[in-house]
């Protein structure tokens, strides 16, 4: 196996936690009063080893690739649009640009694999990493969705995606047409839940699609999973190179000790897998907001986590989380700016 | 009556909202998967004439006044509070300034009336209008809160608040201990729901203080309301100074054509008032957020008011709108810059 994959994250301090806590407790607000909010704060104290947290260097990730499992007939876009929609994240024309220039973060794209060969102006991009590890993972209807050197090469590629700089909150982002079908069968192989319930229309697949969609995952489960299955066996049979990606990014993120604010479906399935790979990594997540893709309501709820905001978002590229930015900024902004009642001279209760 | 209460509000203009319709239909992403982002983008359209309409000149105003049921013994916190909140506002120091700070806000607050007098050094605060209408409203479980003349001018107050500069988003804010007893009453008069079901701890009144909230709601009640009491009727003998204020910016911004995104428990019954005072209202206001004050939900259901975040905040002061104000700019941002499929050169489905 890969040596650093379970390796433990490192511990929230509960000490800083502890100041924020009494901190909240003092400012000029009957206590508890912001709600979620201050949870937040408190939060980013454990996270930063700080009673004032900051959030100063937010960073945006995208990472994209293909899917061999679109040869069934699983998704409303052609597959050329993977390339394509890399061409607009690195030009700024994507929804996820403009939050991260909204938001001031750290923006880059790594390609790790398309079926379209990305444009020379595009390799010079100074915003994109290209690691075309291949063109697109393999069908998982008929065989292993990578091999196990591609996997490692993509989980390398999410660990490294952020490492040499400093990050106060990582957001991890994907594209990749197809997606919502590894997503989904990831779901069904960890969670146990019926395809049905669990498998949605993605970027819009018709009545017909959303068939052949659910027939796919099912094809998937049978010929790739039983009982005892590893979650790094799921991975690599079932996902993707950007959901390798993405769960090598969030395992490395919370062994450095940088929180992820996760986006949607897609990202929770990797952060699903982070967790039950490496389960110390649960702690330096956030969730960001829920999203209209069938079951994602459901998969969060199993995972005990409580999204942020629920504005009925279904697009991916962590939009979601872009959105959600703001309202960390709010509460690190609110916790260590108020002032304490001992400071403005307000009466207690 | 006052004359320009009832006059309509301006139509919003539909051909702008279906013109941004078709503009989020081509923008680079399966369609509706901005999700509530997009009716934001639509409807600001409509309320600036605008195809792309923007977040330029986002204003703030905090209205504040003191009530005299705080006599009855239903607040947690002391009435001395509320002009010491004063302070806290225009010195920067509370939640609301640091948010209109985050976002670039035109900030200001208008004092309607205090038990406690202002220092001096606040009157001289640029940011501070001083309207002392009356050391706090009446005790409405004896008599009315207040007189027609004291209404009229509060009214106006908020009808003026932000008349002589630009405003693309209005967010009223208040302070008034005592206040969430004052909407408590208008919720039931207005809407004939149980005392028992609207009355919450407010700032976190204890279960003997609770008791007594309930008693002086149901008081007030019988003392001032039957089935045809007028809402203006309501708003003067139940409201306060910072509540009639609230209805009249309401009121006078949507005549004005200028939206305002209503914030928590109190600022609803403003809003609610406002609605039943001059019904086109309506299409001008948005709603930031469901409240942890209790009944607030149920509130926003009765008016079919969809709130954009949910973060169990119970502060006040205009928070829940200040915090929700980041997910109007990313809406607008991402209607405006979003890339449309044919700039982009990416395959539409």
């Amino acid at each position: 196996m890969i040596s650093w994959l379970r390796t433990p994250a490192v511990a929230p301090c509960a000490a800083s936690r502890e100041l924020a806590l009494q901190r909240q407790q003092q400012l000029t607000k009957p206590p508890g009063s912001l709600g979620r909010l201050e949870q937040l704060a408190i939060d980013f104290a454990g996270f930063q080893k700080d009673t004032n947290p900051k959030l100063e260097h937010p960073v945006i990730r995208v990472f994209a690739a293909d899917h061999g499992v679109v040869a069934e007939g699983i998704s409303a876009f052609p597959q050329a649009v993977t390339a394509q929609m890399i061409d607009n994240f690195v030009s700024g024309g994507a929804a996820i640009t403009i939050l991260a220039k909204q938001h001031g973060a750290d923006f880059g794209v790594i390609n790790l694999g398309t079926v379209e060969p990305l444009s020379e102006r595009m390799a010079e991009m100074p915003n994109l990493v290209n690691i075309q590890i291949g063109p697109g993972t393999e069908n998982f209807c008929h065989r292993a969705a990578m091999t196990q050197q591609q996997m490692e090469i993509a989980l390398e590629a999410g660990r490294n995606s952020c490492a040499d700089q400093p990050v106060d909150c990582f957001i991890g982002g994907e594209m990749g047409i197809g997606n919502t079908t590894a997503a989904a069968a990831i779901f069904c192989a960890l969670l146990g839940i019926e395809v049905d319930d669990i498998v949605g229309r993605g970027t819009g697949v018709d009545d017909a699609g959303l068939q052949r969609k659910r027939q796919a995952v099912q094809r998937g489960l049978v010929l790739h999973t039983s009982a005892d299955t590893s979650p790094e066996e799921i991975l690599r049979c079932l996902g993707g190179f950007e959901i390798a990606a993405l769960v090598g990014a969030y395992i490395g993120n919370a062994q450095r000790g940088v929180p992820s604010l996760v986006d949607g479906y897609i990202t929770t399935a990797a952060a699903l897998l982070a967790c039950r790979i490496c389960p110390s990594v649960a702690e330096w997540l956030l969730f960001s907001h829920c999203s209209a893709e069938a079951a994602h309501a459901l998969v969060l709820n199993s995972m005990k986590a409580q999204p942020l905001v629920d504005l009925d978002m279904r697009l991916g590229e962590g939009s979601g989380a872009g959105v959600a930015l703001s309202l960390i900024q709010s509460s690190l902004l609110l916790h260590s700016q108020m002032a304490t009642f001992a400071e403005a001279g307000v009466s207690e209760s």
